[in-house]
């Protein structure tokens, strides 16, 4: 492989020197960039040292935002981000930003980065991953004495299991409100990011210009069962699915149990029963990937012996594209009214939260599509259902990103399992990922 | 109508002396029983007066057992006892019992009896109408100086809204573990019974034998609507409905909402729904007057981005016979166990309450038709589907029920509602059952 090919320079640093001095490793320099890959090891431990943080009993680890555990967690990865030659700083929302200079000072950052907090009973790689795997392909040019020609950052993004703080501030998405909310550690959202070293006073400043990111990407977990069904170990992601969320009522009469005849109940919780088993019936039938799903429900008064007369349920849709969650909501609605009608019922929605669809920058799919292919990894393209940050991101910058089967597609569990070698295949698509945004 | 007619005595007492001595009164123990009357107008004031007593903001009244407003409520009651010429005492279960001598010592009591106690935001009508219009029937006899030939019990019974406890004490149906459960005045069942002179250690002793009461009666309000709908004012209770109750359960399996797509859930929530659809359809469906209600339901974990993995809700079926309950259970339960199976979740089902049905006894619910076609009233037989007094006292006794309408079929509400003229019929009919029992 001729130098020419290589798109990294040596990096002027004692680490570099160190290695030319080590021997056989001073020629690690020299490898073409397409043979580095990242160390698969150190990275499983390093998931697995950071899993321990917030342990519970029942297995899991809970490191909701601004926590101790999640303080505990921000210093043990604010070392690996050192230890990676990257300059560490807290940005005004309490993100953890590992900075390294790139050769060619002109070019906007190659930006990687997930987050390390988690829901209570989490496990071990929901944002860990992406993490870890982004402090890992810095560790692994820095081993080699390698520099990009763009800057390279890595963010941890706060809060991301309540609220996607972190990541939606740099998309100008943090409202006043949303710093007042109190989260699970007993506190503001504000005064958390105080906690952490931010300023949330001034995290309107934080708002990222089009242009200002070369490219975004996350490497994560599916939370999925498709690519562990399918037997293939990277997903491109096409897009992060858009959300909406309804508040469903039905309304009908409460009345005694023993004495109303089945002809003359007007029952709120049977005509619920008829939606919830209608919602599922239209999300499965429609052609597509959307899904439908009632979560949550409540039948008032709620005792044996008493006809609900009133129930609420919570109802979520969600697709890549946003016209096919209208039209999904479209038949579960008529299908709501007709049920009232014949109920003696009353339906209402009330529409209380929405989440855009965010698409995946095309031209990353392909690169992330080819570096799988070079190296010699089976892939497909998939929507991500869940949220990730990387979908605040999509409204400023091209963004992509890569998955990794999640066993039985479980996650926010302690049962939340990737291999070793599904973890070093994701870590190695992201390096090479990396690699060819930075020839291009 | 020749005095041979009359089966009740002069009463040798201060006040059928006082009526002879008020000239035209003293003409009234010589009437023909069967033209006596209720006075109506005294029994509403009286219903309306205790109607007050636990008045809450919303209307309702609250009178919990044992709760200030429930001891409010006996005391004015024992006075209305006394003033009707009845001997009070409160035996060991907390009852409220008054009573008076028979002409014929040989004979067990009639017994009339209901309850004063009402659930939060009760009605004037639920219990007061039986207690009162019992009290009634003795302040008539009593204002006319008439003795029956048997001894006449009027019985209030204690904690008839959390537990029938009163009742079931005579039955001996009540457990130490009854005795021990906490109730809304925040002491225990035996703690609330002592409170109100009863002797809760004793409460065994209490249980009577068959053969010991001639018969029970009670007049309640209809709650529900049949009566009203067919716009007649006497119900005759053929008996009260049996009523077994379940904890159903579905294991699926809980997962991301986002990531899951529909083809591969195992939805608790769904199988719930089909299960309550499947309950409301076979119910409705099957010939006779059984009614089954899910009245309770949770969704676990209950978030709207969760697919739910565990339902539980209650499972309530009411007939007049136990087998009818049982066959539409079994229905129901190959209903749930098909939709588990197709659904990939599991189906379990927990009975936890059983009360028997209780039928009236045929001879009594002739003689409470007799009375009504005497008074000109229609009548009409009927289920009662709700619980009542009689049922503990059914274990021992002939009894009889008599209903009156209520309005759109509302109890347990501040809505409750039935004319002076509905209450007036009713307790006439009770009236006239009494004296044609004691006349058998």
């Amino acid at each position: 492989m001729l130098a020419s090919n290589l798109h990294c320079r040596m990096l002027p640093s004692a680490a570099a020197l160190a290695l030319t001095l080590l021997g056989p490793h001073a020629l690690l320099a020299q490898e073409a960039t397409e043979q580095l890959r990242v160390d698969g090891g150190r990275l499983y431990r390093g998931l697995l040292e950071l899993g321990e943080i917030g342990r519970e009993a029942g297995g899991g680890a809970m490191r909701m935002s601004f926590t101790p555990a999640d303080m505990a967690a921000r210093a043990l990865v604010s070392r690996w981000l050192q230890a990676a030659d990257l300059q560490i700083s807290v940005d005004a929302a309490g993100n953890l930003i590992g900075r390294k200079l790139g050769a060619n000072a002109d070019l906007p950052p190659i930006v990687l980065g997930s987050h390390i907090d988690s829901v209570p009973q989490g496990g071990r790689f929901d944002g860990p991953l992406g993490s870890l795997a982004a402090i890992e392909v810095a560790q692994t040019l820095a081993d080699r004495g390698l520099q990009l020609e763009h800057p390279l950052e890595v963010i941890i993004f706060s809060n991301e299991e309540n609220g996607k703080t972190g990541s939606k501030a740099l998309a100008g998405e943090v409202s006043a409100a949303d710093l007042e909310r109190e989260v699970v550690a007993g506190l503001s959202i504000a005064a958390g990011i105080e906690l952490v070293g931010g300023e949330p006073e001034a995290i309107a400043s934080l708002k990222r210009e089009a242009g200002s990111i070369a490219a975004f990407l996350e490497l994560h977990i599916e939370q999925g069962a498709l690519l562990e069904a399918a037997g293939v170990p990277i997903g491109v992601v096409q897009g992060i699915v858009g959300i909406k969320r309804w508040r469903i009522e039905f309304t009908g009469f409460a009345n005694h149990a023993g004495t109303t005849p089945m002809s003359q109940r007007q029952d709120a919780l049977v005509a619920a029963a008829q939606f919830i088993t209608a919602v599922h019936r239209i999300a499965k039938s429609m052609p597509g990937r959307q899904v439908a799903t009632v979560g949550k429900i409540e039948a008032q008064p709620g005792a044996a012996n008493v006809i609900p007369g009133r129930t609420e349920l919570s109802l979520e849709i969600r697709d890549l594209e946003m016209a096919k969650i209208e039209a999904v909501y479209a038949s579960v609605k008529a299908a709501g009214l007709l049920i009232a009608e014949e109920s003696g019922t009353e339906f209402s929605a009330e529409e209380y939260y929405k989440s855009e669809a965010a698409p995946t920058d095309q031209e990353i799919q392909a690169l992330i599509s080819k570096a799988a292919d070079d190296l010699g990894l089976r892939q497909q393209a998939m929507p991500s259902g869940a949220g990730h940050d990387a979908q605040s991101i999509a409204q400023f910058a091209p963004i992509g990103m890569i998955f990794v089967p999640s066993r039985a597609g479980i996650s926010h569990s302690p049962e939340e399992y990737s291999s070793r070698e599904q973890v070093t295949a994701g870590a190695n698509v992201l390096l090479q990922t990396v690699l060819a945004l930075d020839r291009r």
